[in-house]
Formats: structure tokens, C-alpha cells, sequence
């Protein structure tokens, strides 16, 4: 394979997200394409036996579990913004690291990095107090986990600021904006689902940390993971495409941690 | 001071038993007096910030931390007794063992043994199936973590079974059955609160392992801690009472863990 | 149609068993062919949103709405047996019959009978006590609303001596002991799929009060409504099955309530 | 007494705000005071036998009650601000209205207004999104129940708009701004504590429609109902501070609903 030489990308993917006799999305198709798995752990979503079975199916793949840390709002699934006070943040989120720890590492595994979920990952980068709570918890807990967050943002910077390890994820199936944000979810043509196109921008993003803005225009996208979005029908499809892509263009698919 | 020379002894006590705005019993002033706190983890009662803030002082006070764990019934307060599947319940326990667990470890302390809390420490004391399932995951996190339950009954079976180390306890302040089980709390007498009687029933379980019966009849109790009850009016009075009887009987108290 | 005329019978079956984010069987589905819908109150399933939406959708088709009453257990989907003190397990069914009730009233509904969900039906089935609490429950609210249940059991006896109407109800789908109770769950053959064999067992029910046992034995069954089992695959096509048969036979199908 | 007549005014307060095994303030001492109960719905406060249990106790004393709606909060005590999507936030608030209305039915009162709580009472007083949506519930409801809100802001003015009771409130134990808003809480001075001259300001707002801000300058508020605080010490004294004082003054105290 000849071409320009890229750095090893990771695929992550929301894992785990049913919650007792309900289910959400497809965990072990999933599994077999990301090399890292958010994990939720109880707050919007993910019950014990859940978090218990996901992390013996992402050890015995070699997938990387990641803490995916949310507000407590099982009824709004996390996706309720809340206006909690750091302290209490920083508990509620060093409570969540430390259950799936010790799941994953009684099944073989461990917690490798934090990412915050729905509302809180929003949030997070923008607002410098929850981030700080956030980036707080981990440190408490474990100052080498790394936290998975948008390049730009509060979470990034109040990371950065407190010596964590930021890694940079970027999103194949979301429209851009030309300032490098993306196009909020409400606005029409904001979630792509061709998955050859979708595809194309991962592999344009891996090899060239570019993507189209929606305006046309080039902007710039410095990724080390992409976050595949698990709870849409196609997810598996979408994933497949993306992993198959990347390899065809000589990227080597890998976790960060 | 002369007299017989007693092996030591410790003294446990539930806290950390609020939630969110609500407080239950006096946490400082209990471990001012204990040896062990048997910290709740968010199933029964707990929330992340009680549970971090108990765990600080527990710390500052080298008091040991216990993992409180408990059927997953906030409002029952852990006391409605549950038909939980066992894989189910091993993945519950283990969960709030390791949430405590890692919130320790951020304070500078660790979880070193676990106790069922209310309705599943009852239920473990005659069911083999939920015991096991205890026990597994117990087994499942740290095999060397000590099981703290009475002395008779399957949950201890199962965790000497499994190679736990199992700590027996015994209550100063409940009313004694001849063949060494407790008198059930709804009858008259079952429940002791006269500090002088307590504290002297402690020095005959610490120094000669029995306990005067109801009948009047003495039974042996071996015991390595002595469970204080913290959610009653007047409990800090009954510890420090039980504490000074200890010392003045020349009792070491220290944890067992 | 001539043939033996045949008293109405009801079609029940459990809806709005989603939660938040996530959803259980096709209520809609469900609703086109049933004539009761046991709505869950949220002890169980059933967030605010779902409870709503499922009574709208219930009001447009005429279809009379059960409150679905349940232990307090997201976690364990009200599937979990729980030792509830009688005067809490009053309240709470108090709270979410009053909960459904309001909610359907304000679509222009009403709750228009009772049925325990999971775990608390088989137990008011045999536990005098738990069967009390429910019932007391219903009294408090509304006397004039009927209890759905087994026609035999703890759960008819306290509903018949409070005064309650007592509406019996009947399982197509599973298999029967000669003694007219269902085979447990665990047990080959318990549950019947093939929608033809589980129609005519239906149709048997519905003209003659029998069904034929797992001993080949005839057995009496006397409903006046079918429980339909909705969390399945096939739910809405057995369903259907069922109810077509049913018109085949010249039985009305049609609410108690 | 001679000197102007005023006309009546009520004294509302925060009930049963406790959760299963954890109590918060002295209902029945309140309940022997006030005229309004604003009694906790199970979403940040009070589970099904506590509201229970005040229904019994409000009725004894034809103590009006009155739905205290919350975000869906246990663990922030309805304290935590969330962005709750409108059709979802009126669901929850027609949930907690129907759950409370009939359990007290069930003995024999009845929900007679909708207060809202902690930070959705202060959001929904700033946001006309999250006003509307309660607004939308009650009207939903029953379109007859007032609702009970500070005078100015966008609960007030939703409610007027759909043609709801709107009742105004004051703080007899607050500083006021110039403005006739509160000071905020953290401020220094903003809480007032001294039943003197806590009592003196109520009559001032009964009897004058007046209160001396923190600036010394009289300020118009315009309150049919005083609220009290009842989780802080003292609360019942401070209570009946005021209702003598207001008994004093010629003031007629009784319920607006």
C-alpha cells in the first residue's frame, strides 16, 4: 500500500446502554468492529449485569473499556441537561469510574480512559465548571486515564490544564459547521447514514485530518478516534464501512489506551 | 491491669447512611468511637458525595471501611427482602463494592471487608443460593476481603466454603436466643438500650465469648466485632459507653481488617 | 354462525412497558387487536411520557385501560419478589393507580380495572397478605374498579371478600397442570408459540370454559378474558391469531370494564 | 380591632418531603400552622406512604394540599436545574399532580393547587419554555386548580395566559431587592431568621401589601399566601411567630383554595 503514512486511528462506540430487561443497540456487533467501548454505568443507562456482560465480551476482543460518565437520569437517558454543583459532579463521576473498574477488572479488564455522555459531554465543553469537575474525578481516580472529549472545548482545555492525557475524537457521520463544530442535530443534514459516504470522511479524516464543512469547505479535524454512533438502525452496517474503508486506505484501526 | 487476656476486638457501625439531602445518625460522632464503618454504597442508601465524605473521615480517623452492600431498594431502605437471581445479585454487589472501593482508594483509604446490609444480610443468613452469590462476588473482586456476618448461618458457610476469610460478629445490644440467634426485633426485649447493660454484655463477649440468653441462660459468642447500631437516638452514648467498658477491661479494640 | 352462543371475552394485554429511551413490544400493534391494555405506572416501566402516549392511543380505539400495578423495581423489571410491609405495598399501589388514572383522564380515558404486574401477581396468588395490601389498595381508591388475576387464589379471595368485582382471566399461550394452574416457566413446553394451536386453545376457553391440560386431560377455565403476552416475537401476529379465531367462533370480544 | 381590614392570607409550607426511612422537618407541627400544605409528589421528596401519610394529617386539620411538582431528582432534592424537552417536563409535572390528587382523594381531601419545587419553581419563573409546560399539565389536569408562584415572572404569566388561578406568594423570611425580587440566597443577610422580625414583615404584607427591602426602601409585594420554610430549625416557631403575629394584626388566615 503506497500513499501517505497515517497515525493509528481508534473507533469507539456507546456500549452497554440497555438497562435491566430493556436493551439498546447491537453490544457484541459492535464489539467485533470499535477497538474501544464507552461503557455506561448506571446513571443513564447500564445496569450491573449489563456492565458485567459487556466488559467479558469487550475483554475477551482486546476492546478497550472506557468509563462513560453521565449525569443520573435514567429516566431522560442522560440526555437532560443539569445544573449540579461541582462537588456533587465530581462524586457522581468518580462513583461511575469506580463500578465499571471493578467490573472490568473482576472479568479481566480495566477502565482505560473517561468519556462523558450525552448532556454532560455537551456540556462539558462548554461550560468550565463542569468540566473541571469532571476532569477533578478522574484525577482523583486515576491521573494516567485519559479523557475522550471534542479537540476544542472547555473538557479539552480544563483536561490539558490538569495534566490529563486528551485524546481527540471527530464524528464521520455528523455534518461539520466551518469553524470545526458540528451542525447541531436538529438542523436537516446534520446526521449522515450513507455509509459510503460516511466512510469516505472517516478515511479523509484518518489520512488527512480533514473533512467537508457542510458549506463545502475544508476544515480541519485532528481525530485520534472516531465515535461511531451505536443506537441507530444500521449502526453495525455503518461501522463495518468505516472499519473496512480505513483499511482498505492502510489505516491501522487501534485504541489509544 | 491484671485478668484474663483477651484477644482484641472491633467495633462496627453502619454510616454513611443518608441520601442526597437526608441525613441518618451522627457519621462523626460514631467514627470517633469505631473501629470499622460499614459504609453504605448508593443500593439501600449512599450517594457519591455521602459516600466520598465518609470515607475522608474514615481515613483521618484510621477507621476501616466496609462495603455496605444491600439489595437495590432506596426506598425501603434496604429492608424488603428480594427474590434476586443470583447472577443478578453477584453483579449488584460487586458493583457497589467497587464503587465504594474506588472512592476510598481516591481518598487515600480502601474498602477491606464487606457486610450485607438489612433484609440480604438476614436473607444470606438462611439462603445458600444468595449467600453463594454474595460470596462470588466477593470471590469475583477480591478474594481477600473478609465476610463480616454471624457466625452460624449459610453466608458464612458459603464464604469459609469459597476461602473467604469470615469474620464473625456478634450485638451488645440484642436480647440472645439459646441457641445463640437473635431474638426477632418486633418482641418485647429484643432491642437493649441501657448503655451499663450494653457495655457490660460487650466485656462478657470480648473476654469470656459468652452472652447471658433471655432464659438467663449463658451462650457462647464468639465474636471478633461487635456490631454497634447507629440509627437509633443516644447511639454515639451507647458506643463510647461500650468503647470505655472495652479499655477499662483491658480489651484492645482495633479492626479486624 | 350457529353454534353454542358464547358469553364476550376480553383481550388483555401489558403495554407501555418502555422506559425513557427505551421501548418493549408494539404497543400500537397490540392495541389494534386487544380490548384491555394493562398499562404500566412506572414502579416497573412506564415513564410519564410512555403513560401518556400509550393512553391516548388507547382512547382513540376504544380500548380500556388497567393500571398495572408493581413492586418499585426498574432494575429488576417488577420481576423480583419483594417482602413489602402490607401498609407501603397499599400506598404504592394507591400511588400508581392515582398516577395512571390522572394521566388517562386527562386523554379523555379513565383506569378501568386493576392487574398486578410480574413478581406481585404470583405472589398475591398465594400470599393472603400481599393480596390484602393490593386489594386494600383498590378499595381505597375506587371499590368499583375490578381486580384482573387467576380465578383461584389469594389474590380473587381478598378481591371477593372486600367486595371487589373479580374479573377472571386465562393464558392461551401457556400450558396447564390438571389442577387448572399454569406449568411454570422453567418447564418444557410452559409456554405455547405456534399461533394456530394457541388460537384454538382460545376458542376452547371461550365456548367451552376448558382447555386441555399437558396430561391430554380437560380442564375447566372459566374467563371472561385472555391475558396475550406482548414482549414476544410474534406477540401482535398471535394476537391476531387469537382474535380472528375468535370472531371465526361467533365469540364477542369486548372490554369487561 | 379597629385599623384597616385586610383581606385574608394564607401560610403555605413544604411537606412531607421525606423519602422512605429519612424524614425532613416536622410536618405535624407545620401542619398545625399553615393553612396550605405544598406536599412532595415522589420526584425530588416522598415516597407513596409519606404522602400518604400527610393526605391523613392535612384532612384532620382542613389544611388545603397542594402538589409540590419537581424534576425527577432523588438524589439533588428537585435542587439540580434540568433542561427537561417541554412534552416530557408536562408529562412528569400531570404524573406527580394525578399521583398525589389521588391519594388524597383515597383520604378524603384532595389536590387543590400545583406549586412548583426548588429549581424548577426557579426556572420556571425565568423560562417561559419550562412555565408553559407546567402550565400545560395543570390545565391538562383539572384547568380549576390555581397555581401558586412568585407574582412577577414567566410562571406567573403562563398561567394567566391559559387561564389558570394565578396565586401570588411572598417571604416573610427573605430579603427583597428593590426590584421586588429576592436576594439570592448566598448573599449575606438574604435569609432572615429572627421570628420578630419575621413576624413584623408578614403583618407588613398582609396588612400594607409592602416589605422593607435590604436597601431600607419600601417595595410593593402583592401576596395572597406566605411561604414558609420548613427544613430549617426552627421553622415551626418562626411558623407560629407569624400566625400569632397575624392573629394580632386583625388578619384572617385561611386557605386561597
Amino acid at each position: 500500500m503506497s500513499g501517505p503514512v497515517s497515525d493509528p486511528l481508534d473507533l469507539n462506540a456507546d456500549l452497554g446502554e440497555g438497562f435491566g430487561v430493556w436493551s439498546l443497540g447491537d453490544d457484541e456487533g459492535l464489539l467485533d468492529v470499535v477497538t474501544s467501548a464507552n461503557v455506561a454505568c448506571g446513571f443513564h443507562a447500564g445496569d450491573a449485569s449489563t456492565m458485567r456482560r459487556v466488559c467479558v465480551l469487550a475483554a475477551a476482543r482486546e476492546v478497550a473499556v472506557g468509563a462513560q460518565v453521565s449525569y443520573r437520569d435514567l429516566a431522560g437517558f442522560g440526555r437532560r441537561e443539569m445544573v449540579v454543583p461541582p462537588a456533587e459532579l465530581t462524586a457522581e463521576v468518580l462513583y461511575q469510574i469506580a463500578a465499571l473498574d471493578g467490573i472490568a477488572r473482576a472479568e479481566g479488564g480495566r477502565v482505560s480512559y473517561v468519556k462523558p455522555h450525552g448532556a454532560l459531554y455537551n456540556r462539558a465543553i462548554r461550560d468550565p465548571v463542569q468540566a473541571k469537575a469532571i476532569v477533578e474525578a478522574v484525577c482523583r481516580y486515576d491521573p494516567a486515564l485519559p479523557l475522550l472529549t471534542l479537540p476544542h472545548g472547555e473538557a479539552a482545555a480544563a483536561g490539558t490544564a490538569a495534566g490529563l492525557t486528551v485524546v481527540a475524537e471527530a464524528f464521520a457521520d455528523r455534518a461539520y459547521l466551518d469553524d470545526g463544530t458540528l451542525m447541531p442535530r436538529g438542523q436537516p443534514g446534520a446526521v449522515l447514514t450513507d455509509p459510503e459516504q460516511v466512510a469516505s470522511r472517516a478515511v479523509g479524516m484518518a489520512t488527512r485530518q480533514v473533512v467537508s464543512a457542510a458549506s463545502g469547505q475544508d476544515v480541519p479535524v485532528p481525530a485520534r478516534s472516531l465515535c461511531i454512533h451505536g443506537d441507530t438502525a444500521g449502526a453495525v452496517g455503518l461501522a463495518r464501512a468505516v472499519r473496512a474503508a480505513l483499511a482498505a486506505a492502510g489505516v491501522t484501526v487501534q485504541p489509544f489506551a
